[in-house]
């Protein structure tokens, strides 16, 4: 086989309470990237999307990634990429992860599956560097992995699957700039210990609510003391989003990854699709600009859709 | 029925990663409380043990714990403790805890059962605050519940079951004395932000280790980056009965309460009991006297044993 076609989907970083520890898979939006094995070492882009990413392998998520997997390749090998990026790059839903991960499951899959899920991450991270300026890995897991993924340590990297029920997710995307590095250089370095307290209890009550598949613990939990209230006042609107969105039935919610996206989590899509018309309300009423969009968790991360050759 | 005799745990709160939120039962030791109805208002106490607890029922904590109950009773009723309290005072593994709730289960059991768990956790935590100066419940929760409980939050009261598969505890209990004010003093108010994400991380995978029943993940996941390093240094030998126990086998495991006890979590009874051999070796050479026990993490709480009248 010499060419494979991969869907790579968004993903929902940090998950409230679980900064920087958990993250899930949406079905939609996707990434699409077409990989090619070549005869020679080295990784080519060209680009099929409008987003004018740079197609130096050293400087694009994608490249970096391939050639982290490449230096574990023997063979005189290399890869061509095509990239038809869906997932707007800074919307703070893994759009940076999708072109990592998404690469490096197709390069496996055309060398037969040689690399386990955990080197992929490796791999992946390598690229979500570039993107972000340090190496996290809870954007790429879920986006490997699918469904909704911890990451208990990176090092030694540790991914725990987190087995749910079904949930619906709505997102909206307000057309505004949060870059992560930014973001995370207004959180404190510290924090009290009360407030840990406070979050740890309900990172615990969030994973026990998903394994028991009891939405209100879930819902009750879904609440973050500690970076929601430094990062929230870079998103207009945000609280009124959040009211709203309660308001219209979802269990609760909060900045998607770095933001400027925030999300919300409902038990049913109907009423993910009542939480993204009273998102538009709001948005439509401050006047910026937004994409919205509505899924499922997805149960699968990257999946090959076409192979050739 | 006008007197009850109860069985009341011995509890471990903390649990490593998880301070201020965890706790779960042992099955021994238990103390005994034989409760009577009488027919008027108050408290009276009987210690049949040779702790000399006040039989004050203002300062004592089953006494504080039944007057809390008793305000919430119309009729002209009363009740006599008998105390036969086995869990010495001040060991770390919940002897106040077992007290507090020991007898208002005994005492809703006089009542036709007409208070909720919650409600006796409640009634239960008035008795703690005597003993520990805080409301807390890590305690008095898994001894009224049974198994390992999650104390999501205090206020308003959420706790929370964690089904976990079968787990050998492996209780160390020097004779020193570490008072709960003491090792809540010097703890440091606030933590490092990184340092917090690595603990809700461990508290994460410890959730989703005993709830897959996966002993790697749970052996994995009892590190505590913030309140062992300051509170282990009161506790003798420590860090020795750390490596000896692991190297015996044990998950993990890290100090009970807030001490001096310390405990370690095993997969089978008998690496619990080849535990209990490497701790009483390190003990042997420090010098300071001790007792031990090992026990099955018990599914039961509170337990009536005898009823009359």
């Amino acid at each position: 086989m010499n060419e494979v076609t991969v869907s790579s989907p968004a993903t929902v970083a940090n998950v409230v309470c679980g900064f920087d520890i958990l993250g899930f898979a949406l079905a939609e939006p996707c990434d699409s990237f077409t990989v090619r094995k070549t005869g020679r070492r080295g990784v080519t882009i060209i680009n099929k999307d409008n987003y004018n990413l740079p197609t130096e392998p050293e400087k694009n998520v994608s490249g970096v990634a391939l050639l982290a997997l490449l230096n574990e390749v023997k063979e005189e090998i290399g890869f061509e990429i095509e990239s038809n990026k869906i997932i707007k790059p800074g919307s703070g839903i893994g759009s940076s992860a999708a072109s990592a991960a998404g690469v490096v499951v197709a390069a496996n899959h055309l060398l037969g599956n040689r690399f386990s899920q955990e080197q992929l991450v490796e791999f992946a991270m390598c690229g979500e560097e570039v993107a972000s300026g340090a190496k996290h890995a809870d954007n790429i897991a879920p986006c490997i992995y699918g469904g909704i993924t911890l990451i208990r340590s990176l090092n030694p990297l540790d991914i725990v699957s987190i087995p749910a029920p079904e949930l619906f997710v709505t997102v909206i995307h307000p057309q505004i700039e949060v870059k992560t590095s930014d973001a995370r250089q207004i959180l404190k370095r510290n924090v009290s210990l009360k407030n840990a307290i406070t979050q740890w209890a309900n990172v615990a009550g969030l994973i026990a609510g998903l394994m028991k598949s009891d939405y209100e613990l879930i819902g009750r939990s879904l609440e973050d003391v500690i970076v929601e209230p430094v990062r929230s006042i870079l998103i207009p609107g945000f609280d009124e989003l959040k009211t709203r969105s309660k308001e219209a039935g979802a269990l609760g919610g909060g900045i998607s990854g770095s933001g400027p996206s925030v999300f919300m989590l409902s038990r049913e899509l109907k009423t993910a699709q009542q939480v993204e018309v009273a998102m538009k309300e709001v948005y439509a009423k401050i006047g910026v600009e937004f994409h919205t969009h509505v899924s499922v968790i997805s149960k699968q991360g990257v999946q090959v859709k076409t192979k050739k050759g």
